[in-house]
């Protein structure tokens, strides 16, 4: 009995952090209780009822069917309902005067024949890429009428079946939309609004979390990629969000077709707002967080660059990341407030801070080559080489061969892959590399290495190790290009973001 | 008149075109038109009319809103239906019946109080995360219960009105059921089948598509990014279908729920059919998917690897490429005629050649890194070494700046950051450098170089130069990375692809 109140009061708390979040979720339900309660009155009392009659039953239906969480949807369906409906009708009653005027006995005939034209084209119809959002009007039409027309048959009186069908829709559809919209009204713009500013919150978070884990990270706890390919990440949730974000892109454009129905409310004062940029801005943000998505699998990837080496470029990489979030955040911001700012300055110092991360990588861009003898095959270098970068330069090729000779001779040449440890005074160094080393066996999978037979891939081991090896301290600058790249969107959302706010004419901060 | 022939030329043309892209349409549209012809001969008949009476119009609602387009889908919307009017039916009776024994004049507070009870519970019990797939089953239960009990109240029998209800419900849904089923069944499994085969296809093309067109642009026809970068890409099919599938990957959510509910069928046939596997399988695609978006972001990126430093790790990239959409293709014509066959050895082919691609970058890294003097401050060069690489190494990248310097000299210094033209006696390659600065410069946005104010900034324009000259060799290695990391992560497929097989018992090839 213990258990079963804990659990209750489990269910209970769940239910409060539910409406807590949102707390228009509550309103909604109670406004759906309002609106099918003013309409049962209207059968409930007597007075309208004998006004009306039962026909207002089909009020009710419209309510259930026709409520919906916005107001911008209500008026969408709604209008589906009341479009659906009149063709229906109107359609009805010519085809059942026709019908009527053909005589008793091939009058079923043709009924039956309309019905299921009207079926056919109507579910063809709501196939068509471009009448999907219609859907919900096609069955409205369908099902209006067959109503009207089969009752119409039976009652003999298909005008006044249609007409008392109507205007109890119309009843219906008045008492929704009132509701929704004089009732603490939940407006689709706003909700999109929030929305977008949502996703601007959570690409600046999950970008600081990638670029905080990818610093921090020091290889010590790094979990089978495996198990985790699929998985939760259960400690990263910016990046859970995002990519949830990312997955369900089509709310903003639902958001923004319901948005168009609504006048002119709140903040949004002006006809013909630009609901539709929105959607445009929102695209550019999943363009910037594909990169975002890139950085994540360069963060989880098995190849990776030696901590120490992402250590010597943290300075820089995190001044990009955390100028590039707050760029994004700022722009949020601006979003949020409905302000038009100069993101000049800002955009600036992202920019350099870049600037001083390339500076840096190209500085020490000889940590990021490995440093061995070239191959023997001195021919198939040249001509590589000529193909590639000109005579002059393959002249130069030859002289750099002789002097990564003497760079290999200098230093402690890692010619057994396995026992790759240099001798190091350093301990933490050398336990890094032990570890570093065993994660790069891990690839390729072990499910090739078993049917491995020992052939042309065995035998040269040795550069295979170090390929690998150039591949893991390439993975840095892989991860840098894709920061570099990010920011190199930003300058486009930033263009976007002007472009909805000089739209929706933004208040223009004074200079 | 001419005019409107063409045109009506054109739409019949296209309907025929969309009619013959997928037949399922037109057979869709057909049983829609089947079911509600049925239903309708029920009233239009005179027997059944007579045993039914007019209240069998609601079995011609239920076919209108239960017939959807797959099988499953109408089973799932069916139980919704058939659960949400037994629930409706069962509470309006005992509320009604309760009610009416409280006298004349409580009876319609209680009604209507019970009203705005069950439309507030079940609107909001709708927006809970877990119960938003039934949510058509909480609208079914609110203008079911509302209907019986206000109709029961007017006709003073409860009981009977809402028998009435439930067998015309009863009635429509067996129809819509029968013709579904029995009449060409469009399955959502196969329909998931297929959709999934088509992901792997378009993955596999727009992966080769993609690297084609990095090998291949020389930059000269290059678009400004600004104008493409919301753009459809007209000239890459492959990329754009890629992009709208992984925008949709909601409809295979949606086709495996509905799948769940379908009974063992065609190629399917045991029971508990791991549907919920081509979700995972799915959801591995994207992950694949998000670094071919991320090798598209380095192909369309402005600042880009010279055109001859990608011809020289052409013939490796190429191969990499295509082996691994040989391999994506195989997985999806191995689901597609459902075999299971060892992808050991495309794998293994799959990793040799990246190991391939590997190790000539690793031969040729030097051409990765500008050649250029370390800065002054070799104190901080010295630092950021002790602590990245140890003690030994440091004294090895004093050995690297000489010799640096020596290269330095044998080479053409790219010193007038404008005028960057060695001499060399290609012309082509001259142009080609030509246009990659030009291309270079684009790279801070217009923008913030009107905003410059001379400062810390153009100062050091030629580091600055170096710096993105760098960057952009550095793409090369960006780019080979991601495509690294994709090969990486097809493992990943293959063994969901695997374990999918094995749970939907595919046919194993024998060895």
């Amino acid at each position: 009995k213990f258990g079963s109140t804990t659990s209750f009061k489990n269910f209970t708390l769940s239910v409060w952090e539910f409406c807590k979040e949102d707390s228009n979720r509550v309103t909604f339900s109670l406004k759906v209780g309002l609106a099918v309660l003013l309409v049962s009155l209207l059968i409930l009392c007597r007075t309208p009822y004998q006004v009306f009659g039962t026909n207002i039953i089909w009020s009710i239906l419209t309510v259930a069917i026709m409520f919906e969480y916005t107001v911008g949807a209500t008026f969408n369906r709604g209008f589906n309902r009341a479009l659906g409906s009149l063709l229906a009708g109107v359609l009805a009653i010519s085809i059942a005067e026709l019908a009527l005027r053909t005589g008793r006995t091939a009058e079923p005939i043709i009924i039956g024949f309309s019905i299921f034209i009207v079926g056919t084209v109507t579910s063809f119809m709501k196939l068509w890429p471009s009448l999907v959002p219609y859907e919900y009007g096609f069955r409205v039409i369908l099902f209006t009428y067959c109503l009207i027309v089969v009752s119409g048959y039976r009652m003999g009186n298909p005008i006044m079946t249609a007409m008392d069908r109507l205007y109890s829709i119309a009843i219906g559809a008045i008492v929704a939309v009132a509701v929704n919209v004089l009732i603490c009204p939940i407006w689709a713009g706003e909700q999109l609004h929030k929305e977008l500013v949502s996703h601007f919150a959570s690409l600046a978070d999950a970008l600081e979390e990638c670029v905080g884990k990818y610093l921090k990270d020091d290889g010590s706890e790094h979990p089978e990629f495996t198990n985790t390919v699929m998985d939760e990440f259960p400690d990263e949730p910016a990046y859970r969000k995002c990519r949830s974000k990312l997955n369900s892109s089509a709310k903003l454009e639902s958001l923004a077709s319901s948005a168009k129905w609504e006048p002119p409310h709140g903040r949004f004062l002006h006809i013909f707002y630009p609901w539709s940029e929105y959607v445009k801005v929102g695209a550019v943000l999943r363009y910037c967080t594909y990169e975002v998505m890139a950085l994540h699998g360069v963060l989880h990837s098995e190849i990776q660059a030696p901590y120490n080496l992402r250590i010597a470029f943290q300075k820089e990489i995190q001044d990009a990341a955390s100028e590039a979030a707050e760029l994004v955040r700022c722009l949020g911001k601006d979003i949020t407030s409905m302000r038009r700012t100069l993101k000049t300055c800002l955009l600036k110092r992202v920019h350099s801070s870049t600037e001083r991360l390339q500076r840096a990588l190209d500085m020490h861009s000889y940590l990021l080559t490995s440093h061995h003898e070239p191959p023997d095959n001195s021919s198939r270098t040249h001509s590589r080489l000529s193909h590639a970068l000109s005579s002059t330069f393959s002249n130069l090729s030859n002289h750099a061969a002789d002097l990564n000779k003497l760079l290999e001779q200098n230093s402690d040449p890692p010619s057994q892959p396995l026992g790759h440890i240099p001798h190091l005074q350093e301990e933490s160094y050398h336990e890094m590399m032990r570890k570093q080393s065993r994660r790069l066996y891990s690839w390729p999978s072990r499910e090739v290495d078993a049917f491995e037979d020992g052939g042309n891939i065995n035998s040269d081991c040795i550069p295979r190790m170090r390929a690998l090896e150039s591949t893991a301290t390439l993975s840095l600058a892989t991860f840098t290009s894709l920061l570099i790249e990010f920011v190199a969107r930003l300058d486009h959302l930033v263009e976007a973001v002007d472009q909805l706010s000089k739209m929706a004419r933004f208040e223009q901060e004074a200079l």
